[in-house]
C-alpha cells in the first residue's frame, strides 16, 4: 500500500526503511515543514516522494503522523476530515490531547493511537535506522473507538516492525509514560544542567566522566522541539512523578545529611529491586 | 611478579584477569572475608591462591585493595605497617579518607592512591571480564607522595590495562567524582524508588520501559555495600551536588507549572550541550 509519513525524524523515518523492506509499503510519499529533513530522507531513500500534506493524505491508504505531538494534534482533526477508507495513525509519546482533538469526529474510527515504546536521544531523518522499535512494546490506545478494519492494519504495521501490541486506555498511558519515560528525560537533562553548572569552574571533570555518567544523562542529548510539547501535553502526570521523584532524593539527602547509613543502605537496597522488574520484562 | 588482590569483586577480579594475561602478574594472590567470593575467584581462575592478609602482603610485591572504600581505610595502614620494598594500590572512589589515614606514614612512599573510571552495576567475582577498563582514564592522587619507583610501577599496570592516567590532588577527585560518578548513582537510585512506589498500584508500567528508562535507572543496580561507604567518606561533596542537582530539578517543575514554555526549552538546550562535552572527551 502506499503511505505517507508526516514527520520526517528518527521515529517515521525509521518506520518507513522497515515498511519499504518488509514490502508493506509499495510507495512512500513524505511530507515535513523542514526542507533540509525533507531532503535528506529523500537523499536517504527514506521516502520516495515528497509532497504538500494534502496531497498525500489524498493519494495515500495509510497516514502515519511522528511529528512533535503538539503539530500532531493541530494536524489530525483536518487529516480526518479529509479521509475516506485510509488508515490514520500517530506515534506520539502523549495521548489524551490527541484523543480529545478528535473525540465525536465523523471519521475516529479511521483514526489509531499508538505509541511506539523505542527512541534514541538522536533525532532528524539521519537517526532513522531499519532495526528500530525490534522486540519492544507498542501501545495502543481506545482501541474500541477504531474501525475493526483499520485497528488490524495497525497491528499488521507494527507486527511487521516486530513489536507487540498492549492494548490501555488513553488516560492510563499517560500517567504510565509520566513514569517510565517522561521523567526520565527530566532527570537527566537536570543531570546535565547540574554538572555543567561546575563545568564553568572547572573544565577537567569530563575527562573523569564514566560509562554511568554517561548512561544517566545520554537522554539530556534529546531534542527540545520533541520534548517541550510532551511535557506541555502531559502536564499534571509530569508534575505528579516529577514531585513524588524530588520527595526520594530528599529522602537520600537527610539520610547523608543525618547520617543515617542505614536507612542509606535501605533505600538503595530498594532501589535493587528495579533488577527483578527489568528481569521479568525481559 | 607476584599481586595481592584484597577485595575479590568486578574491580580487583578484572584486573587480576587482565594483569595475568598480560604476563604482569605471575602469581595472583586472593584476599576476601566472603568465603562465597573466594571460592568463586578460584574457580573462574581469577586468582591462583586463597589466603589471610597477613600473607598476602609478605608474600606479594603489589597489593592491589579492591574492598570497598570503607573496608580499604581501616586496612591500608596496618598494611603499611608490613611493606617494604611492596607497592600498595586502592582503586576506590573516594580518596580523601584513605590519604588522611596513611598521612605521615613512615611507609607513605610505598602507596599509590589511584580510580579507574570504570565500573559497571554488578558486583562480584562473576561480574570481572578481561576488557574492563579499556580507553578510559585512571586517576592517580597526590602523586607527589609515592616513591618514585612504586608510582613508575602503578602507572606501568594501569597501562596494561589499557588506561590512560590523569593526575589530581585527592580534594579535587573527590569534588569531581560527586560530579560524573556519584550524583548519577543516587539519581538512578531514587529514580528506581520512585517508579517501584507507583508499582505498589499498577503492575502494568514496566511494559513500557523503554531502553531510555533502563538506561538511566541502569545503576540502581549497584551494590549497596559498595556505594554506602563512598556517600559515607564523601559526604559534603555528595551533599553539594544533591542540593544543586534538587534546584536544577525545581526550576523544571516550576517551568511547567507555571507553563513558561519558553524558559523551559532554553533549560533543555542548554542540557544538550552535554553532547559537546562528552563527543570532545572521546
Amino acid at each position: 500500500m502506499k503511505i505517507a509519513v508526516v514527520g520526517l525524524g528518527l521515529i517515521g523515518g525509521s518506520m518507513a526503511l522497515r515498511l519499504k523492506q518488509k514490502g508493506f509499503a509499495s510507495k512512500v510519499l513524505g511530507v515535513d515543514n523542514d526542507e533540509t529533513h525533507s531532503q535528506k530522507a529523500l537523499e536517504l531513500g527514506i521516502v520516495d516522494e515528497i509532497t504538500d500534506l494534502n496531497t498525500a493524505v489524498a493519494d495515500s491508504d495509510l497516514i502515519i503522523l511522528s511529528a512533535p505531538v503538539s503539530v500532531c494534534t493541530t494536524l489530525l482533526p483536518g487529516i480526518l476530515d479529509q479521509v475516506k477508507q485510509q488508515v490514520v495513525l500517530d506515534t506520539g509519546s502523549t495521548k489524551m490531547s490527541l484523543l480529545d482533538a478528535v473525540k465525536g469526529h465523523l471519521n475516529r474510527g479511521r483514526y489509531i493511537a499508538t505509541h511506539p515504546m523505542w527512541g534514541t536521544e538522536f533525532s532528524g531523518p539521519e537517526a532513522a535506522t531499519l532495526d528500530a522499535f525490534d522486540g519492544r512494546a507498542n501501545v495502543i490506545c481506545d482501541a474500541s473507538e477504531s474501525d475493526q478494519d483499520a485497528l488490524a492494519t495497525v497491528e499488521q504495521l507494527y507486527s511487521l516492525l516486530g513489536m507487540y501490541n498492549v492494548y490501555m486506555g488513553g488516560k492510563d498511558h499517560d500517567v504510565h509514560v509520566a513514569y517510565v519515560s517522561h521523567i526520565s528525560h527530566i532527570t537527566s537533562f537536570a543531570l546535565a544542567n547540574t554538572v555543567l553548572e561546575k563545568e564553568r569552574e572547572e573544565n577537567a571533570i569530563f575527562e573523569l566522566a564514566s560509562a554511568g555518567f554517561e548512561s544517566t544523562v545520554r537522554l539530556a542529548k534529546s531534542s527540545p522541539a520533541m520534548w517541550m510539547p510532551i511535557f506541555k501535553q502531559n502536564k499534571e502526570n509530569v508534575l505528579d512523578v516529577l514531585n513524588e521523584h524530588i520527595t526520594q532524593l530528599r529522602k537520600f539527602k537527610s539520610c547523608i545529611e543525618k547520617e543515617n547509613w542505614a536507612y542509606l543502605t535501605e533505600l538503595m537496597e530498594n532501589a535493587n529491586k528495579i533488577k527483578d522488574v527489568l528481569d521479568r520484562k525481559q
